[in-house]
């Protein structure tokens, strides 16, 4: 079997028709700070279709949600879209009616600008709560970013850097597959760094998962309906995006948009590639959030097996991955099953002490050292596995040996640096993060 | 009215008819690391009533629950005791049958040198997870214990330092009150530090509470019966112990004992002024396990008015008091209200953004700021906010103004020191805590 799809540089200008611009506009310089970039940073971007594209979009389900959120969310019903504007360094949520009348004015801005019409401008904002958005600012950001949308990786690349609040570096993908012989692309860019526990939904209707700011937006020239497209997208956030943690907190921004514009391969009869294209290009941008989450120093990749179902195997998954202790012990590079057996037993998982096994594997190797067999601890050395939780990355095996039920959550590690960057600087109300 | 109680100096040996004695026995020392106490600490206690007591418990609802619990979850329901044995240094957890071979020899080898039935001999242990105690000290210690036995204040606090492990203090209170125009006594001991937000109940069935390992012991020369009894700490436990968290984990080993050996007034016909005094016992004691949280720098009450119900309250003085980024925001002495806002959107709790009220107050003084009215920033100066914050011990009111639901949880923050301790050391297999 041929690779269903291959990665490429670049990321969302990289499919047919797209163009893209990430400019400085000072937003973030007013909430400059430790919860923010020095210096001058780009801080608002728009990515633009040259035609009518099929938009699906998944957004938070915290309660309080910020006013883009609650404007995309009403506009991607109709399931087309033409262009996004996001800006940084404020989050424009608990803003208000002004939040409100502010989003929309940043889609009308662009809109007028790309002479389209409103309801086909997305809108997403990430950065300080509880503040109105500088108007002017964002005025002037829209008018240089639409003067500067250009198909070239670099234009792609400022989009990346222009939606980054606590995020150390830029992270963006793109994937080339064949779709009915044509060359397809799908191109994603995404922020993420720490309020990150995302449980995004469509309908709002709340997942099993709670809880980031992480913004995704992603390209593709594929033919694809917009109900086909928001059901691709929601497979591909719930194997992704909702199956990351940092810190186990939601936030009220987050938000997941996906444009197709129909100018290369048909996915309608090849969903199977589409899907796969596009799970690779959520599923890598989401480990790249936790590898860059704040503080983190470990990746874990927590797989929960023989759970008596799937959703008991969701909730063992998510108590181990939060747990402060569980996290603390993996910072310190500790393979303490203690406090995993400990988080299991008060997870929302039916589990039997007697039966569980632990064991730790290294990611690029498939060999497994059991700390725990059937609620035993094994005769493991202590050191081995100590030389496993000793690398960044490694894999997290817990098997419930009750049923069939299975999950994986990306996790980091809770460190000294996260607490260092989190309880802000008073100093400053920027650190107000959000 | 009259003050229905009264502290006094001392513990659990106040009351009348009871003796205590905690020793050295090694077990600690054999688990020296960062997560134990350096050099040579008491680590086995017993506490002995002159007369057979009625007893009541509560334990862990965590899955994943110690041999001494199973043991005294099973003998608890003869609602009859004599005497308890605790140690520290290992928390019996995770060790399959010899484990409670190990609990039950605990009991019989008191239960010998006091010459009355193991049943009435209940066990507690905590300390490292997935190691068989080391009997042959836990017998030496029980020898010497059971020798030293006495009456005196003293003997009192030997057993609050037997019992702490990561704690940086012992913990006891005493009341005196009157039953029946009787002097009546109740006196706890307590430890805590991490492991901790308890979900205890007496039958096993959750509580609507997650997650210490907390232990509590506490005696009474009340009169009252069993049933009463544990009616009683179970209203008491609900107020306190389960009212509060550390890290939001919970533990393998939480249990709460109280021995009423009838040596004084009655409290069947004044149930009120035993269940103040209790309560009062309990909460101070509680709240003792907060203040002395790993590495914690904040004591924060947090109040949830307003909610459509009491459940709904629950969730959400919980969610903001485990939330990481609100616990680090306490750390750095930030009145962060957009990170509570967000707990508050994904917690379990119905609310509207629109409709919240968020203030501060110093526990001493009544007058609060506000932060947030209706859902919107006031204008209370920043610095002045930071000035409750910067605080050790504040309040945090929360009005959802939805209903009449209330709930309040104890918090700690969450700071470096935390990760630091919790982290442990690989070189160290004792920092296997639990």
């Amino acid at each position: 079997m041929k690779t269903p799809f291959r990665e490429i540089p670049g990321s969302i200008t990289a499919p047919k028709g797209f163009r893209a611009a990430g400019v400085f506009c000072d937003i973030k310089r007013l909430g400059t700070g430790k919860g923010s970039n020095k210096g001058k940073k780009r801080d608002l971007a728009v990515i633009a279709s040259d035609k009518p594209a099929t938009a699906a979009g998944m957004f938070t389900t915290n309660q309080v949600c910020a006013a883009p959120v609650k404007l995309c969310a009403e506009r991607i019903r109709s399931g087309k879209a033409q262009a996004i504007v996001v800006n940084s360094g404020n989050a424009n949520a608990c803003t208000g009616k002004q939040g409100f009348k502010d989003a929309c004015a940043m889609s009308d801005l662009v809109a007028a600008k790309l002479k389209i019409v409103r309801e086909a401008v997305l809108v997403g904002s990430t950065g300080r709560i509880g503040v109105t958005l500088p108007m002017p600012n964002v005025k002037r950001g829209i008018a240089g970013a639409v003067a500067a949308l250009d198909h070239s990786p670099e234009h792609a690349a400022q989009v990346a850097e222009a939606i980054m609040t606590s995020d150390t570096r830029p992270k963006q993908i793109a994937v080339e597959f064949s779709l009915g012989g044509k060359r397809t692309l799908i191109g994603g860019v995404c922020k993420g760094a720490g309020m990150i526990q995302p449980g995004m939904s469509a309908t709002g209707k709340r997942p099993p998962a709670l809880h980031a700011t992480m913004l995704c937006f992603i390209t593709t020239d594929a033919v694809i309906g917009s109900a086909a497209l928001q059901l691709s997208l929601e497979q591909a956030v719930a194997q992704s995006f909702n199956r990351i943690t940092v810190d186990g907190d939601m936030s009220t921004n987050d938000t997941v948009l996906i444009l197709a514009n129909g100018l290369a391969g048909d996915a309608t009869k090849a969903k199977d590639d589409f899907q796969r294209a596009l799970n690779h290009v959520t599923l890598e941008l989401a480990k790249m959030i936790v590898r860059d989450g704040e503080g983190a120093s470990r990746f874990v990749t927590v797989h929960v097996n023989g759970a008596q179902s799937a959703s008991d195997a969701d909730g063992a998954a998510r108590a181990v991955a939060n747990s402060a202790l569980v996290k603390t012990s993996w910072c310190g590079g500790d393979p303490n099953w203690g406090r995993i057996l400990g988080a299991l037993g008060y997870s929302s998982a039916k589990i039997a002490e007697e039966k569980i096994d632990v064991s730790y594997s290294l990611p690029v190797d498939s060999k497994r050292l059991f700390a725990l067999r059937k609620g035993q601890p094994t005769d493991t050395p202590f050191r081995d596995l100590c030389r496993i939780v000793a690398e960044k990355e490694f894999d997290l095996h817990i098997n419930l040996n009750l049923g069939k039920g299975r999950a994986i959550m990306y996790a980091s590690d809770l460190t000294e640096e996260y607490v260092d960057f989190n309880k802000g600087d008073v100093t400053d109300p920027a650190s107000l993060g959000g």
